[in-house]
This record gives structure tokens, sequence and C-alpha cells, in this order.
């Protein structure tokens, strides 16, 4: 009987020169963030379902995978799907995060600052790009309400992309509070804020005239949109976002405390990373996530609209589990939209010399093969035994196509092996120059 | 509305001290297998159930999680479990490996050299160290019928425990086609093979003693578990290993293929490692899994009794999904008892002078602040921001808790901070140096 080989729908199995360049890209993030002062932290991949549901993660509660519970009777037609289940896999890291600081707070550092890296599931429709099991990157701070935190995430963020190559990212702030207070002096009641920003979100695909005209469709004010889009675009060619901030601070006085706190953050941020990062105050950035309360931050790279990371701070999340509210903030890269650009501009790791193929016969003794190929592993030097095949020209092609840059072999009589250098493999050609 | 914040039954929250050992553990783990020419690949951490059941997973294949199909239906009481799941999460690497070979080896390197590093999943009963959620750390070596395959990745498994600090491990090697023979020439049926060789599995810990009785009990002659014992234990004091097996192959002729791989192995191995590893045959070695089809091998370290890393030959597993089979080998590090190890003899990370802990106070201008700590970070060494407490002497304590051998402050007036060290926290005591 053959099965079927394919990985589960949606979900991707990954050949070694990804998993290589992911490896790269997971250390150099890593090592970037240690530098700043966060330390990586683990939660167990599932959590009991009644945590996931109603966290706050939105549209990604639906997309949960549930886990069978063990010996469920299944007898019963009354039983539904709450009955089945009592785990779910995380759908994010956060969430799993606020409950890891509120189990173990007593022996985590005060403040706490995190990384964490790894695997989300989703159940969502498959679609070129997205799969159903992702990686996430995530720094957060736990216990610091100053905008130190926010300057230290978006610092630490700017430095992991600029080290991987991606240069000059080009970072957007604002602010939950500020978003609030401009719907509010629009004239649109706090209950009808929530879809108000969910159409001023899309004003990077859609445009003006796509968010104005899906605003009036939902009954919004004709001046209202007039107003707001006062706020969000800018007067006129020369009207700079740091001249926005001053206007609206003027203009609607219940956002000055935030943009107190985003003046803070553009300076002390451009002060240290003018060169490499640029950061803008963007009024009508807006991010999904439903447990934002104050400053909110992505960030895009090169002529690309969508971001390749992005948070917040969410001061109320930590509440719901610890029954009093601890202020947190995070910022979050997304892996798998990284590494595909870093795939894109990569071509392939070049053969190294320090990659040898041990080509061995059928009749060479293997204790001396074995012997012979220990001898030359030293350091970091990658020293692989493989068997001779008949067609040596292209076996030589292949293992160069393997990233070798070197083969030996047996020196008949003596101690030593013999190493030749593989050459570059052009299109289809193969040889040797050793 | 206060909710349970421990992980899920079984599993465990990691903390950073937990996370770096392991960290450091996979690194030097995966840095040596890159040596012996493996590359690390991925598959997800979900698997089709048809895959997962009937892999010859043996007890495993009860303990699978399984994932609740999306929007099953639940109103009809003939439902079965497998109507209700179609995923599961892996419950070793092996299985996964051999779907991930069948399914895109003609894009592989032939052979395949396989590093693993991962998460698997298993309802166990939860016990002091066993969690329901762990590491393996498994290289596999697919399409190579030849000892070399053994060979290499014994010496590689061996090597990565050295590198880990483990010393001077025990391997100890035998045949599943010794163990039959001997089964058979001692006059047990091939049906009654498998509960033969559990019970001579328990050997190490039942001893001499409790095998005999157990088989006893088990209706097998007195005659057959004698003839056993004269192949499994020392005739006498002097008697090696290697006298054992000649003996073996002399007297069972049908053992002779496998005895003369295994000499191969050993004779390879021993030239290689002899002062670093000691390699012993040992007929009484089983290894549980079924699917296993000639040399098997495990490790031992110090005065322990268990392994902490185990593999084999399993040259059929693939050809269950492919059709034909393809010759395969693999060697398993017991990554949880490997870091349990490593972690009972380490005191903890010393505080390092190049983990400084930047004290601001609140009235700092956080400009001057970031720029400071911006100035000292370079290199690896870490600087973390960290707003000053009313009593310092308690938080510096804190902070070389941490791991942080220095801090530093804002020098008014001055473009520099001034760098204090702290000294080494004695138990409840404080106090810097600098």
């Amino acid at each position: 009987m053959k099965l079927d080989t394919a990985p589960p729908r949606g979900m991707k199995d990954l050949l070694p020169p990804e998993v290589e360049l992911r490896d790269r890209a997971s250390t150099t993030i890593l090592s970037t963030y240690k530098r700043y002062g966060f330390r990586r932290v683990e939660t167990p991949a599932l959590e009991n379902l009644k945590l996931l549901l109603g966290s706050g993660g939105g549209e990604n509660e639906k997309l949960i995978y549930k886990v069978l519970k063990r010996g469920a009777k299944l007898d019963a037609a009354t039983h539904g799907e709450d009955d089945l289940a009592d785990l779910g896999l995380r759908f994010d890291l956060t969430v799993p995060l606020a409950r890891y600081y509120a189990h173990n707070r007593a022996v985590l550092p005060d403040p706490f600052k995190a990384i964490q890296i790894g695997p989300v599931w989703r159940a969502e429709r498959p679609q070129k790009g997205r799969f159903r099991q992702f990686i996430q990157c995530d720094i957060d701070t736990l216990g610091v309400a100053s905008e130190i935190a926010e300057i230290e995430l978006i610092l630490a963020t700017a430095a992991a992309l600029i080290a991987l190559g991606l240069e000059q990212p080009r970072i957007r702030v604002n602010d939950r509070r500020i978003l609030a207070a401009m719907a509010t002096h629009c004239g649109v009641d706090a209950p009808r804020h929530g879809e108000f920003f969910v159409v001023l979100d899309k004003l990077d695909k859609i445009g003006r005239d796509g968010v104005e005209r899906e605003l009036l469709a939902a009954n919004y004010d004709e001046r209202a949109i007039a107003n707001l889009f006062g706020f969000v675009l800018p007067k006129a060619p020369g009207d700079s976002p740091d001249q926005r901030l001053e206007r609206l601070a003027k203009t609607v006085p219940a956002t000055a405390e935030a943009v107190e706190g985003l003046r803070t953050i553009v300076q002390a941020v451009a002060r240290e990373g003018e060169d490499l990062a640029t950061l803008e105050f963007d009024p009508s950035l807006v991010r999904g996530m439903g447990y934002y309360t104050g400053p909110i931050f992505e960030a895009l790279y090169g002529g690309g609209t969508s971001a390749i990371a992005g948070g917040g701070r969410y001061d109320r999340m930590v509440g719901r589990l610890l029954g009093y509210d601890v202020p947190a903030c995070g910022f979050s890269i997304g892996f798998e939209r990284v590494v595909s650009i870093l795939e894109e501009r990569s071509g392939g790791a070049a053969p190294s010399r320090e990659r040898i193929a041990f080509l061995f016969d059928r009749d060479d003794p293997l204790t001396e093969v074995v012997a012979a190929a220990g001898r030359l592993r030293h350091g970091d030097r990658v020293v692989s035994l493989t068997l001779k095949r008949k067609n040596l020209a292209k076996q030589l092609d292949d293992l160069a196509g393997e990233g070798f840059g070197a083969y030996a072999m047996l020196r008949p009589g003596v101690e030593s092996a013999e190493i030749k250098l593989l050459a570059r493999r052009a299109a289809g050609g193969a040889g040797t120059d050793g």
C-alpha cells in the first residue's frame, strides 16, 4: 500500500538550504536581541483552550487547531466541539507569553524582557506564501510603563533587520489613544471606532477615494470624513509627519499625552538610529489586534507597503490572567516574510573548500577510510564520507551542487589523503581543477 | 475572572537560564553533526493521522495527540475518533523523516544525511522528568546499505556527546539478525521472538534471575533459557565481548553476516575513537522499536544503565511509503536526558562583565540615556536599560543574580557613562567593587 507522502495541506517540508538560511536568520536576530538585554523563553506548543479563546486574538481565535480530549466519550449527539477538545495549538506567541508571565513572575526578572522564536499554527485558507504553521519572532517587555520600552523594542528590531541585510527599514508609529481621540473629534461615537479604524487601515491599499467611498457607504458623516483626512493626509507636499503631529496636538487636546509620548519615542530613536532607519508618525496606522492600548508601530522594507514587523503596547492583557494590569509592549518580526525576501536575493551558498566529500571505493578498507577522514576533520571543516559512483564526473558535479568545494580520496600505501578542489558548478557544467 | 495560568498538564514553561543551557547544547550538537556532513531538515509538527498510525511506532501510536477536523459534523452517535480527527502531532522524528524522504527524494542529495532537532508529543502519564512535549535530536543516513552509515552515526554521536562534556560514553551494539538467529538456535519459534526479546531487554533492570523467572512463567523451555544465557552472559570474569561475538559466530552460523558487520563497525570505531568512547558488543541489547532490521546501538554515560542515545538500522520503513525499500539508519540523542545531566552539574552562568545593566533615573533625559547606552553596546556586549529602584543595593544584588557583571549610569554633564563592576553574588549578599 502506498500512502500519500505530501505534508498536511498548507504545511511545508524544509529542504537543507532553506533550513540553513532560516538558521542563519534566527541566529542573527537572536544575537542582536540579546545585546539589548532580552532573553529567550519557551512555552509549550499546546495551551488550554480556555486560555486561547477570548484572549483578544480576534479572527485568529476562529483558526485554532483543537486537540481531541484523551478518551473523550463520543456517543452522544449533544456533544459540541467544546466537549471534545480541551487543548489547542497556539495561534500567536503573545497570549502564551502573558500566561507565562502570570504563572512564573515570582522567578522572572523585573522588568521582564523576553525573546520568543517559535512556530504558531492557524487553520487559514492556504494561499501562496501563507502557511498553516509558521515562525514568529517576538520581543516583549513586561513591567515598564515608560516609553523606554517602546524605544528599546524599536531600536532592537531595527538593529536586527539591519543585521539581516534589510537596511534602512522605515518604521511607522501611531498611538491607539490618538486614533480614538481623533475619531471622537471627527464626530464618530466610541462604539463605532473599531469599524471606522478597519476602513482607515486600508488607506495604503485602496487610497483616499476608496476609504471615502467605504466610509460613506457605512453611513459616516461627510464632514467627519473630511475632518479625518485633514489629520491623516499631508496638507501640502512639504507637510511633514512632525508638523501633522503638532497640528493634531493643538487641534485635539485629548491627544496631548499620547503625542508627548510619541515625540519622546521619535526623538530618542532618531538620535540613535537616524542613519540606519527612519521613524515617522503616521496617523493612519491602525494595526489589527484588539488588545493594543497605546503606541503601535510597524516596519516596512524597500518599496513594500506591507509590514515585515509589527507591534505595540498591550497594558491590559496580563490583567485578565492576574487580576491586576501589568504594562506590556512587544514587537514581532514576520519571520516568514523576512526569510522570503532573503531567499529571493540569495544565490544559494557557494561551494566551500572547507566542505570536503571523502570518496571511497567499495574495496577500500573502511577502517582506513574512516581514519583518513577523521584526520582531515578539524575546526569547523566538514568531511563527509561518500561512496564513489561509476560516473565520477557526474558525481563531482552533484557534490559541487551540494556545496562541497573539495573532495578527497585515500592515497594507496600512504597514511594521508589527497585533497582536490571542485570547480564551482556552472549551469549544467562539471569539472575539477585539482 | 482569573484563569488557570499553569501550562497544560505534563508540559513545561522554560525559564531564560534553562533555554540558554538548551540553546548551547543544541548548538554544540548541531555543529558537531555538520562536521560529519549531515544537514538539518524540518517537517511540520502535524502529520496526516494515516501516516502516523501503522508506522511501526508500537506503543507510541496509542499516545498520539489527534487534532479535531475543521468543521467536522458532530451530530451522529455513529462517529468514531477517526471521523473526527485527520491530523496528529508527531510522536517521533523518524516516521516524518521517512515521509519527507519519500516525498522530496528527487531534490535531496543521495545519500541523504539528515539532522533533525525538534519537539515531539506523546500523551504519556505525566511522571517525574517525563514530559508530554520533549525535544528529540536525530541524525539519519538514507541510501547507504554499508556499515559506513553505522560507523559515521556512532562517531558523530560520540563526538557530539563528548563536545557536550559527556566524556567517555559507552556504546553498546547488537544486531536484530543476531537476536533472531540466537533465539531460533535456542529453540524459540519466530512468532514468539518479539515476546522473548521484551523479557531479555530487562536484563539490566531485573538481572539474570528475573529474566529466567519471567521466561519460565511465559512457558519458555528451561534448556532454551540456559542456552540463551550461554550467549548473553560472560562465561568467566575474563570473557570479553569480542570473545562472545566469536563464539556466537562459530556456534550459530546463521549470524555470520551480521557478526561480520558488527566486527567492521567495532574495529573502525575503536581505531578512531578508542580514547574517547568505548564500543562493545552486547548480545542482550534489544531496543524497543519494531522497525529495526539490522545493527542496533545505544549510548550510556557514567554509571547510568539507561541510554542517553539510541538507534539502529530500519531498512524497510521507507518501502511502506515508496513501494520499494531504501536502506536507512539513525541515531537519536535523548535531548531531555542530556539536558538534565548538564543542568545538574551546571552552577548557573557566572555574571559577566560584558553584561551591563544601564541604570537610569525617572528624571534622566531618555534621549541621553538611550544614546549613552548605545555607545557602550558593541561586539557581543549586552547593554540593558533598567530604571533605578529606590533600594539600589537590593537591585544590584538582583542584577548580579540575573548574570549582569557590571552596571553603568549617566555621568551628568559628560557624554560618556560610568561603568562599575558588580560583585559576584554570594548567598544572600550584595555589593559592588567598582
